[in-house]
Formats: C-alpha cells, sequence, structure tokens
C-alpha cells in the first residue's frame, strides 16, 4: 500500500490534524480496474459534497488525480481522505487552515472466489447506528459505531452485518448499503437521518430503475426479512452481492443481484476515468 | 507545543492510524499547574476505563509519565490521546496491533480576566447531540457534533455554547460540563445515552455534595434555564464557571459557583502528581 499526504509520499500526518483529533473529515473508498478509477465523477463530487456538508474546503480535483496518477495503481483499492487540516487544541477551527489530503492505493480485498454465485453470510449486528440527521449520509471519519459492530464478530464466513438504528430500522451493513427485493419493489432505506450514501448505491438506484425494477426509498426493519424476495449489498470494491444467509434464513435466487451488478459494472466503468495526470 | 507521538518528538502520526480513519480512540485534557499534574489518578482512570470500554489496549501509566516528564510543562494544557493503532483499510482491527499513544503539552487557554468574578456568556446551539448509549460518557475521538456545534458562533464574548439531545435535554457546552442550580439542588444531566463525563464533571459533584449541596443527575430542558438560580460549566482546564447569560436570560450571584471552584480546584491539587519520571 502506498499512501501520499498533501501530495508527499512519508505517509505521515501532524499529530495535531483534526482528523485525528475529532473524526473531523471524510473520505471514500473506490476501485481502480485496469488502471481507470471506476465512476470517478460521482466519487469526487460526493467528496466535494460531504467537505461542503462539513463547510470543509475540498481539495481540487486536479491535485487528487495528480496524486492517483503519482500512485499509478493498477487494479486497487483507492481510498480518499480529506480532513479540515492541522489545528490547535480546541473545537473552535481558523477558517485559513488547508485541508489535509491523503490518496492511498492498496490491493483489492481478497474475497473468495463465487460470492456473486453462491452469495455471502450476514449477521445482525447488535451495536445500534446512532441517529443524527446533520451527518446522515455523509461518509465522515466519525465511525465508530461501524468500528464497534465490527468487533461482534471474527467468523471469516461472515461477509458483514446489518445495522438497524434505534428505532429498529435496518439502515446498511458495516461496509455496504442493504436493499431488499420485496414484491417486485427493491427497498431501501432514505439515510434521512443516518447512515451512509455510498457512490455505488447511487449506481444501484438507477441501474435498477433502468432493468424496470420499482425502486422505493422506505425504511424497514429486521422483520422484513423474513419475506425478503432477495437481500443485496452494495459498496465500490465489491459491486452488487446477493446475501445467501442471515441467521436461519437463507435465500437462492441470486439471478436479480448478478443482473444488477453487472448493470451497474457496466456504468461503473462507462463513467471511468484513466489514472493519468490531468 | 510539544508533541510525543509513542515517546518520539516528531509529532507525526502514520496516515494508516485508525485513530484518523475512523476517530477510533479517546483523549483528556487536564491542567498542569505549577509542574503538578492535577487529578492526575482520576484522568487516567477515566482515559483507562474509556479504552476499556472500546477494546482499547491502555498504555501504562508509567509510559504516559515518562512523556510527559519529558515534556516536562510548568503551566501547561496537556492532552493524552490514545488510538487503537495503526490497521489497514477496513474496520476490521487485528488484535495485536499495539495502541498509539500522544501526549502534547501547550499554553493554557488565553480566557480573559476575571470570567469567575463576572461569569460567562453562552448560547444555546441548534445542533443535537446524537444518542448513542454505548458511547455515552466516553471522551471518544468522534467529535463532529462538537466541531459542528462550535462552527455555529464566533463571536469572541461568547465562552461556550449549550448542547441538548434529539430529546430537547441540555447535555452540557461544547467543551464543558453543564450544571443547573434550582431549588437548592444541583443538577446535571446523567448522560446514560449521550455526552461526556469529564473528570472535573466528578470532582463538581463529590464537592457539591462535600459543601451540603443536593446533588441530582436528572435531565433538564432549555426551559429549566429560565427559573434556574444558577448555570454553572466546567472542564479541567477552567475548573468551575458561573454563566452570567444565555440569550436574553441573565445571573448575577456567583458566590456558589466561587465556592464550588475552589473546592473543586483544592482537591485536583490534593490529588495532583509531580510531572517527574515514575
Amino acid at each position: 500500500m502506498r499512501i501520499l499526504v498533501n501530495g508527499s509520499e512519508a505517509g505521515l500526518v501532524d499529530a495535531r490534524d483534526r482528523g485525528l483529533a475529532y473524526g473531523d473529515g471524510v473520505f471514500r473508498t473506490l476501485r481502480c480496474e485496469a488502471g481507470r478509477l471506476l465512476a470517478w465523477p460521482r466519487h469526487y463530487a460526493r467528496l466535494a459534497a460531504d467537505c461542503a456538508a462539513l463547510g470543509i474546503a475540498c481539495p481540487a480535483e486536479a491535485d487528487l488525480l495528480a496524486d492517483l496518477a503519482a500512485l499509478a495503481p493498477h487494479d486497487a483499492a483507492v481510498k480518499l481522505t480529506v480532513t479540515r487540516g492541522v489545528g490547535a487544541r480546541g473545537y473552535a477551527c481558523a477558517a485559513e487552515v488547508p485541508a489535509t489530503r491523503i490518496v492511498q492505493a492498496g490491493p483489492l480485498p481478497a474475497y473468495p472466489a463465487g460470492l456473486r454465485e453462491h452469495g455471502v453470510a450476514v449477521r445482525l449486528c447488535d451495536w445500534p447506528l446512532a441517529i443524527q440527521p446533520g451527518l446522515a449520509g455523509l461518509k465522515h471519519l466519525n465511525r465508530l459505531d461501524q468500528v464497534m459492530a465490527r468487533r461482534e464478530w471474527d467468523d471469516p464466513a461472515l461477509f458483514d452485518g446489518l445495522m438497524a438504528n434505534a428505532r429498529g430500522e435496518l439502515v446498511e451493513g458495516v461496509m455496504t448499503n442493504l436493499y431488499l427485493l420485496a414484491g417486485g419493489t427493491l427497498l431501501t432505506h432514505p439515510l434521512a437521518d443516518c447512515g451512509v450514501a455510498g457512490v455505488t448505491r447511487e449506481l444501484v438506484l438507477e441501474c435498477a430503475a433502468a432493468l424496470g425494477i420499482a425502486v422505493e426509498l422506505r425504511a424497514f426493519t429486521a422483520e422484513a426479512l423474513a419475506t425478503a424476495d432477495a437481500v443485496l449489498l452494495s459498496n465500490s470494491l465489491a459491486g452488487v452481492l446477493p446475501v445467501a444467509r442471515c441467521g436461519a434464513r437463507a435465500w437462492h435466487d441470486f439471478a436479480f443481484a448478478r443482473r444488477l451488478h453487472d448493470a451497474v459494472a457496466l456504468l461503473a466503468r462507462q463513467e471511468s476515468r484513466p489514472c493519468v495526470m490531468p
């Protein structure tokens, strides 16, 4: 794995960085395939929107692309992190401080073969997602809920854990967005007061609609798993994955998930850009 | 300001540190007065308890004290940060990774003179505190709620902002704990599902009881300010401060706050330890 911090290769951050002190920043994870950054325009747009929501000056797209060109990944998991920059002790932030820009490229996760053919197993996490409308949807650096939920299991057979909010609504996986197919409609949580709005979620919703599937942003509880025709997960590294098992409940028909994955992967490639100097 | 990271003076942190990636860590701020660390045993105990709550291996007290002896502050604001350490991409954490230990000493805040004589002005913040019982009380590094609330004002005449949770209960200040004196009873939020349990809050509650004041951990809303006899703030750097003004409401009798501050300051000094090699 290689990391550039503000373009420098040392891979070190000032210990007074507000990203470290307060989780005061945002990030994105994306897939680089054969030297192309999948769905790049959407990832940059979300990064910029999340920065704007927190009042952080987003680095120029050209600076991030220059960092990526220097790292020159071929097939890689790329992570972009932007923090509010170095600060003094205390919550107040000086307006003139430049943001910190961290770009890293590492190997793609070593997923077992056949995830899409056989589906993945998940569990229901006990740790609830905090409700916070002001931060909902943002991929910010305050991720203790995910850290604590991920600590609930170490069975490598489990791909992810599903997280509910305090109202008992199933919102997302620890590292994925979550969808139910029920009665011909694809449901996912509206993320109005918690959750992370992934770029791949955006692609999933567009592609499902293009495939003629009704899409509804609507909350559901774990009870809805019992009657769901299919359960799907998505993120930018894995694409769309069918869930084969959650506790005692099992699913066997993964045809829709594969069709949706193919559509999402095609669109992400169509919207990719080469990892070269802008 | 000087910073030691795992005992080293460079003041740099690995960009892959989980404290930066996820806010996966805890911190404490304490006051060093004439070379003595005020209320040290309580600060270390809280740091260790907060680490334990997150499953982070807390650094040995001797290591932190050795760092502090190397920095040798005289009068200083000391900040201790412990993160889960350096990780790979992804929420899962390897058990064998050592924690990252950051010790910094800088100048005490330049508070205006007469804060305790004239009281301080505060505002009611719009940004709500998220409700999360699993993290309540902990001084963890997921502090975007405080960052966003602190961005609501830049009037230097305001000392702090009061934050309510989603139920409308007034919980604490952005950088302080909060107390109401009403009908001879000192009230503060129980912090069962949000808020930070400061060491000075602990001292305040003990000293108030010792002064013969009834102490009650009970939630109250902003309406309670209207009839409160006094409103107080506390943190480890400022001690106990009387609130003189919040919006249109003003208070004038600061005798109790001064008495409580003196008792808290005395106890913190009694429980101090010299900043020398353990």
